[in-house]
């Protein structure tokens, strides 16, 4: 990517809601089909603006809250400025100091999986992004979304995974699909339950595996766990029942990558 | 505790937002010095209710939204319904279906404790719940905050926690009492740092520890560091900052009990 420190701005100044740029940053913040049909989302704040910046995002358009400021390595011709108001009204999120911006969604990335974390109707958009960026810091080969998960292309899983989301691979299939995956790239597929006959994780070699791992109040499908070539569990104190899902999911990537 | 199956229900109708419990419970949701104070605090649901209930935990008042209804083993004197809008009111959770209810504080536990996670000014509530949770379900010996940490009792904190809360030995200790507490219980004070100089958790025998854990924004104070006999480490994939504080906790505490 050209980096160009001395990039002039050309920045335009919207003050009306019916804009039409406004009214886009409202769509693709708010449907996430309108997302996967523009591959474009939107992200907040300038920590993860520099983020986008510095692992070479491509950053399709800023939307500045008043005044605009300079990013090194920033080069995005489409930049904004909107009065608070007006901003407030664009951005997804409450009491933002700004800036909101559009970033295109990657190419799915190439090459053999490793090993991967599949998540099953997770619906918390937290819980995905913060499974997103432990997986990068772990380096887990992909996050694979089956089921009627969040969209981990929305404001709030975007945020939760720090800057995750611009470079961690991201998969979705459905739940014949992952089998298939599985077998193609020669990986076990595990399922995460609590069961007494699942195998404790710390028994299990997972390096070359694809554990699931589904929300906490169902816990995986039938269906999905019938796929599967085996059921593992993370070990809990008698009376516990279970794990936040992005601590489950953490605790196994840990031992995936350990 | 007695559990009275045909425990007769003697449910008092609130019309008022000036009715005083009312006003008194919005503060216990509100005002950590208040719920210190009154060694009470407050939570929502069903779910929660009815693990109160089973934990054996101290239920002072409930609140229903309109029709009350009947929990086994339940055995409070203090119960109220109120009608929606008023119940909204009330509750610090939006939309809740009800009931909510307070708890009283439990005394503080006796006994060496083995282990512990400490917290230092952590301000997401859900993080705190999410540790403790995690602690309940892994068998830390107690969750111990520090420095300007979100109270525990606040009403997001006690969801997150998922009635980990009623049974999990909590702990409020300044830097100081905290070093002191580790030489008195003889158990080693590590801090968790993103240094080079630190050693790997993997590498460590963590069983008779204290691992302190920071803030994902600021990490820990100088002053706590120091107090430390050592410092810990989760490694991490290059370009990786850092984790979730309450998935850097819970990897930790996976060690801990490994």
């Amino acid at each position: 990517m050209e980096r160009d420190k001395n990039f002039k701005m050309n920045v335009e100044t919207i003050t009306s809601r019916k804009n039409k740029y406004i009214l886009r940053l409202r769509r693709l913040a708010a449907e996430a089909a309108f997302r996967r049909e523009e591959r474009e989302y939107v992200c907040d704040g300038m920590k993860l603006l520099k983020e986008a910046v510095e692992k070479g995002a491509e950053i399709r358009s800023v939307l500045w809250k008043e005044a605009p400021e300079s990013v090194e390595g920033l080069s995005c011709s489409r930049q904004y400025s909107a009065p608070a108001e007006l901003f407030d009204y664009a951005s997804p999120m409450k009491n933002s100091p700004g800036p909101v911006f559009t970033v295109a969604m990657e190419g799915g990335k190439e090459g053999r999986l490793g090993n991967a974390i599949a998540l099953e109707t997770l619906q918390d958009p937290g819980n995905v992004g913060t499974v997103l960026r432990t997986a990068k810091a772990l380096g887990i080969g992909a996050v694979i979304l089956t089921g009627d998960c969040a969209d981990i292309y929305s404001p709030k899983a975007v945020r939760s995974s720090m800057g995750a989301v611009f470079c961690q691979r991201v998969m979705y299939a459905s739940r014949r699909e992952l089998g298939e995956l599985a077998a193609r790239e020669g990986l076990k597929l595990y399922a995460a339950v609590l069961s007494d006959r699942a195998e404790d994780i710390r028994r299990l070699d997972l390096k070359k595996a694809i554990v699931c791992v589904g929300s906490e109040g169902r816990g995986l499908s039938r269906e999905l766990i019938e796929l599967c070539a085996g059921e593992v569990i993370i070990p809990m104190k008698p009376g516990s029942e279970s794990l936040n899902a992005a601590v489950a999911a953490a605790i196994i990537m840990w031992e995936m990558s350990r």
